[in-house]
């Protein structure tokens, strides 16, 4: 059994790894927006809002351990989050083929009473293979990626347009697990 | 809709996979068994039996694609296939803790009224973080991963254990999506 764990994210795919590594915790969303106009570096930023995330819950829930987590897509140093809409993921997605660019996850654990506050960051390189209209068309028509950094997601019929990766698979999904609970354990000894 | 395909392994991941990119089949298991004294090189030997477990479907289902797949890991050199017990199972896992290991598929699309015989193999390299026997023993407790070629999922809570991989991820799965779906689309155009 773990501590009380409270995952300050709305995101299904986080849900989901939490529980593929077996912890137990509440889902309480922060009600933090990101602002893409600041002025950080893309480690800088995904460690910036995981950490406003996870300090939004925890500031209300004191005596949890509280999970914040911020991803975004960075091709040749511009950041894409999540499309607006088909438009602008059909651009996100031709911009992607072809290439390679880095995810980039923030992950911050907060405890309040326990004067806990770690941040850290993971990043992973794509690439993509090169990608046909009919495909980018296909997908956002059937997935509807618009809740997803970078409009695709690895772990569903995109998987088939991603030539390979570099570094943390999960990390892409949205959490990095092994660095997540190399940290996270270490917290508990 | 695809044209009729089997799927010539008995392995749940790979089934869950070709659902994951919305392929319709059937599951007919091949009754080959591997010699891992056969004295081929590790990209040879998988596309070998990817082949031979096809080709053993195929013959009794000419009209379909019949899809085969071999997955081992090699490392310094060493094939370890399937854990035959306890034991070594956790020979394996403590011999691939801390070192970049990798792993070989081979998959062979046949169709024998088609005159369709097309091998391929992906190789993905992975590192492990160093694991503790603790680690290792909860790990073979709970997930008895007996089924599974150098004895770990990379999709389960075994996650937190891998520290990077470069290549394709769902090729350590078992089967690489990515160039599947690229070789078979060419045989269908």
């Amino acid at each position: 059994m773990n501590p009380p764990l409270i995952l300050a994210s709305a995101s299904p795919r986080r849900k989901q790894l939490l529980e593929q590594i077996n912890l137990k915790f509440e889902v309480i969303p922060s009600q933090v927006i990101e602002n893409f106009d600041i002025d950080l570096s893309p480690s800088d930023f995904v460690e910036y809002y995981a950490k406003k995330k996870a300090v939004d819950v925890a500031k209300s829930h004191s005596d949890y351990f509280v999970i914040g987590a911020d991803t975004i897509v960075v091709i040749n140093g511009n950041i894409l989050g999540k499309p607006k809409d088909r438009y602008d993921s059909f651009r996100m997605l031709s911009s992607l083929s072809g290439n390679t660019h880095t995810v980039f996850t923030g992950v911050s654990i907060q405890h309040q009473n326990h004067g806990i506050n770690k941040t850290i960051h993971v990043a992973t390189d794509v690439t993509f293979n090169t990608l046909n209209k009919n495909d980018i068309s296909y997908y956002i028509d059937t997935y509807q990626p618009f809740d997803k950094a970078g409009s695709y997601g690895i772990q569903d019929w995109f998987s088939v347009c991603v030539k390979k990766i570099d570094g943390c698979f999960y990390n892409v999904m949205g959490f990095p697990l092994s660095a997540f609970y190399q940290n996270f354990s270490s917290l508990l000894k």
